[in-house]
């Protein structure tokens, strides 16, 4: 078991847990719990694999003191669901149940999960705890840490949100065995993603070990989850709650939300779209005369290795994508920010690119893929 | 012009206006306006008497800037409405008009209206600006201060919420010309509560003063104000997120939220919420010894005066209120924590009052009014 730690001070950093069969080990949750009141939520996909493990693990206490009140929380499993009406029986369980200010909220399941539960605990009486439990390559490397939280808008992805940390973040390694593969490839995108925007020696060991990390073995993807989250842990570190470097991490984000939102939550999985997102990004940055084109090409056959979309969907409209993308987070003014890279391993967030370089861009990777 | 400071340190100390006419004046509100998008939070009753005034003082960017971006939500007036419903209404504007991140959200209104407006704000993109116009005495000297914001639940009042402090507080001692007299006592609810919990002085005036107050006499009103004010902003100054000391602030409410509660939110005035809650809170510190009856009776005349209730309703059980009250946010692992007072001017947060007492004390409220 290996342990990192996101530093944020004033008794606010928390240890991320990472190794294999963790989940039903007693003894890295409890600790963490600050009250004798849980609620678990989940989805009914991930329910029947690992909640009967977490609630056995939660029968004893083992500091002795008497037992938690568990009360679970099973929503329809998708992006489609990540809405505040799954956010109200989140509300309704804690309330029908009698869950104070003390009550920890835990989040097992990916991405959605845990956002969702994130926020629930982030508004309910004000902010209660919260522990990350997550089950997909794509949050154990990167929506469970951090402290972001949120639900969607038909307007627009992760609209409503708050920052709130967890107290810890266990990733057992052992239920990425469940992981169908186009899950686990999703979440390859966010780890591409961390060598790309500042570990270039991350980006080339992936080049060298993507094979064993497709097939799933142990002590590779304990690794590459590892430095993953180093590399998450330290940008968050520096800057909570983004005020600027901490957008670093959402290169290829603002492309990725925009082909999510058009073709509707769930169509494309986060990571697919982060994917042929990131593409966009580096094609854009070369052709701001940053990337070489055998970067770019570099990029690509990475993406296209481990089975990840490399162009963006064909029938959405550059206009359609533009005002899209007028809508994102980033936006400040008028004007979009975008994550660029100025080389492998080194980001920037800039204005630089004109509407006219964006367009051409998307374009280019509408039309040419490899 | 009066000010208060609220100090939090860390740059997030902020001001609170007390003055004539300081509404439509620009120069107070646009200083702390962080970016050119506006979206003012109102309701039914408040938008004819004074947005336009509000509007009015948001064309022209006195920093010779372009002009701000104002959108407006007009939202039903009343408790009833306070709901995750009313809240998608406000991301609604704000999602249709596309505010980003440095859009400020303003409330104008009384605690219904500043509660969801700055919860609106706090979750809005993970947190934007939030501006606090209230057009109550009750918000004005209790609500708008200290960043408590919420919604109510079936289940619960204020059950949904987050800590968003403002960026300045603007109170126009003009609009309580327009104030029922209901509103107007109500709100002397709250301004009495700081006399009990912690200006014994305060409570002196008020018991010389209050003639003028409900007469609605200007100099007088202002001063009730701003020491309203002053006990707030040091209370929330010492515990911003009420992890102790805070609690004072409550002096009353357990008892008068669980009014609110059964007979429905609406039927019952906050402040007359808190005006029986509080003769209860006193008649339970007499039964534990440390008011005397004299004490007691002084707050129920002074109550009266100002056209407050002394009782709370009879036709709810004493059973019911426990019951209901268990849900409250003071509860802690099954333990009513109350605020009691050990004598006029200070109050103390404790668990020594046992349930039987605590019935006693409710159901003496109900037999015996003055």
């Amino acid at each position: 078991m290996k342990t990192v730690t996101v530093e944020l001070g004033d008794q606010r950093s928390y240890p991320i847990y990472i190794g294999a069969n963790l989940l039903g080990d007693g003894q890295y949750l409890q600790p963490h719990i600050g009250g004798r009141q849980v609620c678990i939520v989940t989805n009914q996909t991930v329910a029947p694999l690992y909640l009967g493990s977490i609630t056995k693990s939660l029968k004893v206490n083992l500091q002795n003191k008497p037992a938690y009140q568990v009360n679970t929380v099973i929503l329809p499993d998708g992006e489609n669901y990540k809405n505040l009406q799954s956010i109200e029986s989140i509300y309704n369980c804690l309330l029908e149940n009698k869950h104070n200010r003390t009550t920890t909220v835990v989040a097992l399941g990916g991405g959605v999960v845990g956002d969702m539960a994130g926020f629930a605990a982030a508004t309910y009486q004000r902010g209660v705890k919260f522990i990350q439990i997550p089950t997909t390559l794509l949050s154990q490397v990167d929506s469970s840490v951090g402290g972001k939280t949120g639900v969607n808008h038909l307007l627009g992805k992760n609209m409503i949100g708050a920052f709130h940390q967890p107290q810890c973040v266990i990733i057992d390694t052992e239920v990425l065995k469940t992981l169908p593969p186009r899950e686990l490839s999703a979440g390859l995108a966010e780890v591409i993603k961390y060598g790309l925007i500042a570990d270039k020696a991350f980006f080339e060991w992936l080049e060298q070990h993507y094979e064993l990390l497709l097939a799933g073995e142990p002590s590779i993807m304990s690794e590459a989850i590892e430095r993953s989250c180093r590399n998450k842990a330290l940008v968050v570190g520096k800057d909570e709650k983004e005020a600027g470097i901490r957008a670093i991490l959402n290169l290829g984000h603002t492309f990725g939300h925009a082909i999510e939102t058009i073709k509707g939550y769930g169509e494309w999985l986060h990571g697919e779209a982060v994917a042929a997102g990131m593409v966009i990004a580096v094609e854009l940055s070369h052709k701001l005369g940053w990337l070489t084109r055998a970067d770019v090409d570099r990029l690509k056959y990475l993406l296209k290795q481990v089975n990840l979309p490399i162009s963006p969907p064909k029938d959405i409209s550059v206009n359609q994508f533009l005002e899209t993308m007028q809508l994102d987070k980033k936006v400040v003014n008028g004007k979009l920010r975008l994550v660029l890279l100025k080389k492998i391993g080194h980001a920037v967030i800039t204005e630089e690119a004109s509407n006219h370089q964006i367009q051409k861009a998307i374009m280019n990777c509408q039309q040419t893929p490899i």
